[in-house]
């Protein structure tokens, strides 16, 4: 993709980086809110909102698009930005693309007539992002424990996308991999990639064995009883978003150390995780033949 | 599983596998309709097919069930098995296992009130068949090619069951691996698991460097343009069931070795596949909670 | 390397592939001793001796060099062509490179003043041929076991460099790997290598769970005792060099299987083993500066 | 191992889980040189050194045994030890076993008629430090940079133990690995095992594209010129002891970023190391047949 010309409103450093890594591969960026960011950026700023929306033929809002559904998501900025100036500027011909675009957000294009795609309803992204999860998973793993993920019995509840690519990684590293899933069909996947399968009704039985958890599973699954079974020194690494599946509170009362890790990609490779926003927006518009 | 009464009726080496593996787990095993197979079974054949199946819990059928839906699939028997005779023996308490059961078997399944379920319905029957398959494409390919599948260029055509395991087996042993896909989520899949991802546009780029070719897609793909595009030595292997994906008359008239290998679980490792196919079963017999 | 001037003579297929490399490469190619190949060789022979030999830089004898002594190994050949008549017509600036040089023939080679490299005494030849070798064991284990490799026992015995490379091979499969030695550190290189180590102590406690045994060492391992550990239906492939590993008699008088395999690497890939006498060859010359 | 006595003497936090491990096992042991270890210790010290050594079969020092070759290495002592009053309570009977004992200490031993064995000697527990250390470094790497491991380049130097292992961990998490030797034959193993062999004299054309460059060679290869082939943004890790291989204060110049990390096991995974040297004493004393 090139001589396309982008605007990149808001967000992280992966924003940021997204920008640079645009504007490398030939292509004209616009960019605006990071009048606060107190670093390199590697290009100039436009001045103000409009100038730097009405050329542009794509324009990118952050992952999230906004934490409160009025304004653009913009740490990196001293003022406000509203959603509904950026959407008022935009004509019909051109593309909004920003992650976790809520339904109010959805209401307000429509009024403006604005074209928005959600980046996180992108499977692609979605399976790039587990990448880095899960290099991050590996990274605070290694951190905390006192022992090598070499030969360290590890444990992934949930077979989805992030279970899958932590299971080669680990595995990869060394570590003895058990994956618990619930369906058949899984049971025979994780077989065939060489890894222990642990059916849902066997994982109290496995508990006691592991040095360390990853959940995957967005709801309870380490209750008390779980965690009653688990060696005082096993780590556990909640993976999953909101509620999580981890009794923090019984954990810590327990002391067995749990850390919920959320939103590694922008974390540990903001660079990399700016790549796979690039190459999903990418994608996009040659889907949509723009 | 243990302490039930099975009946294997008919079938190839695995059926006669699967009883033998049945019965070493502690079950009763009858088995009917291997009068011919000339070869040591290891237990002895009920003399009726009445007093085969009339104290059985389970019925179990051959993969494919019949090859004419009338009759048995029975290579190893001098007579025929009709199906509806089986059926009128069967009481509505008794289930009925098979694979690739059709519209006609199950109507008449229907008519004689017998409860069947087909084993190629199942997932992780599906997805577990995929190691024998792949490891016997790996095997035919190390006796057609002169070079090592060390650091030799495969391209596995479509990301399904059979791409993913056999792309791994093959990364393993250390081939080159390409896997052609034609969606993004694909493409993420295979960058993420370490292959070269081929999208479908890119397909006749790369073509001329590779070594081998898996195919599984069952339509045509290698036609007259694509072939034309390969080396003289290349192998192409299509695993892909009917009509195939390759025009092996032209290949064949243009000098390029095309293989298509079919049913290799029961070919090359009927042993295994015997026990995917006892796996199977346990796991429909727990869901029933029969 | 190209634009040098070789001469290849006699020799089984490798030969003939190396031939056809070198002259794909770039170089100028004489050869003789294939007057019988009786198929296409991709190149004119010469009709003398003498001619193949007067204008080369680098002549290039088979592996092994002879199987009297006298005369080279030249199975395509229907002559025999004297390995001192070869000598004689070299002068002291051209090379000599065979396979297994012995005693004899060095002797011969100072009394004509010709310098002889022994390809097998290069270790990078040596480490390289493991490859085919390791690859022609697992398409033997495939080809005669009934179980897939993946999930399946496999020991082997010894860790040089067949042994190295096999478990790597057989581990991306998907086989259970377990590796024998002696050494501590033997173990410690094993365990690190993710593989499970079988110290030579406790060999005979494991034979029983094998299903295929690869051995690499040279004298006898698998003896009455050993082999009375076995199953019945393992399988045991010998790669070792005479006299081997195996009382391959007493093997078969208990009725298990055992194949010796030797000479795998011009058996099952010759236009790999080529390329990698070729790159040998290259390397001597490099060190040599010729 | 079980059932034997043993004194723990000094050292770092692996000498207290050695003292732990080898109680768990069974064994009685003794400890002195830990009363400013400020953390349960799960054990009690003895209050003489002679009462710990007295009964004691095999006195275990730390690694390195010491830093001024006349005191024990006791970082969580307040007192000095002096090596010669360890010797001159050790009766002949009696085993001395630490890591990295100089010629004087040796010398020393001989005076008392002490028999000593070095850790660092043993080529097991070299090769099992090789996995620490290699996590360590990827700790480090996933730490300092803001791209993923997975598809980075990574460049290792030297295919010592520390070489073969850590490219294994990179390949298994998915970095493209490149690794720098200077044999023919590392070259053929480097390129079996399905990495990117680097020959020393194209080394330089690679550089440019490395992400990561691990250094294992302890002598200068990363030097001025090297440098100067770098992006800016590669980052170095230099595993070698001293004098390393990087010229720091030149990269530093340059402002590329370069980590000199040494002793890694105990820092990154003292349990693990703790294991190890426990293994390693434990081999030592089945050789001896104490």
């Amino acid at each position: 993709m090139e001589n396309k010309i982008f605007t990149v409103i808001g967000g992280d450093l992966r924003s940021v980086k997204l920008a640079n890594q645009l504007m490398a591969d030939g292509n004209t960026v616009y960019i605006y809110g990071f009048n606060n960011a107190g670093f390199e950026m590697g290009m100039t700023e436009s001045k103000e909102l409009e100038e730097a929306i009405i050329k542009s033929e794509v324009v990118i809002g952050p992952i999230p698009c906004s934490n409160d559904n009025e304004t653009i998501n913009a740490p990196f900025h001293s003022e406000k930005i509203h959603i509904n100036e950026v959407f008022k500027i935009m004509s019909k011909n051109q593309l909004f693309i920003a992650g976790r675009i809520g339904d109010k957000i959805a209401h307000l294009a429509e009024i403006y007539n604005v074209y928005t795609i959600d980046l996180l309803d992108r499977e692609e992204m979605a399976v790039l992002n587990a990448i880095p999860t899960a290099e991050g998973a590996i990274q605070i793993a290694m951190e905390e424990i006192p022992i090598t993920l070499h030969d360290c019995n590890c444990l992934i509840l949930g077979f989805g996308r992030i279970g899958k690519i932590l299971g080669k990684m680990l595995h990869g590293i060394g570590s003895n991999v058990f994956i618990e899933a619930r369906k058949y069909s899984d049971m025979a996947w994780i077989k065939s990639y060489g890894f222990n399968a642990v059916f849902i009704n066997e994982l109290n039985d496995c508990l006691s064995d592991m040095d360390v958890i990853f959940n995957t599973i967005p709801y309870m699954i380490l209750d008390t009883n779980a965690l009653s079974k688990l060696k005082s020194d096993c780590l556990i690494i909640d993976l999953a978003s909101k509620p999580g599946g981890v009794d923090f509170e019984k954990a810590k009362s327990m002391g067995i150390k749990a850390i919920w890790a959320l939103s590694l990609p922008g974390k540990v490779a903001p660079v990399t995780a700016a790549k796979f926003i690039k190459e999903t927006i990418n994608n996009i518009i040659c889907e949509l033949g723009v």
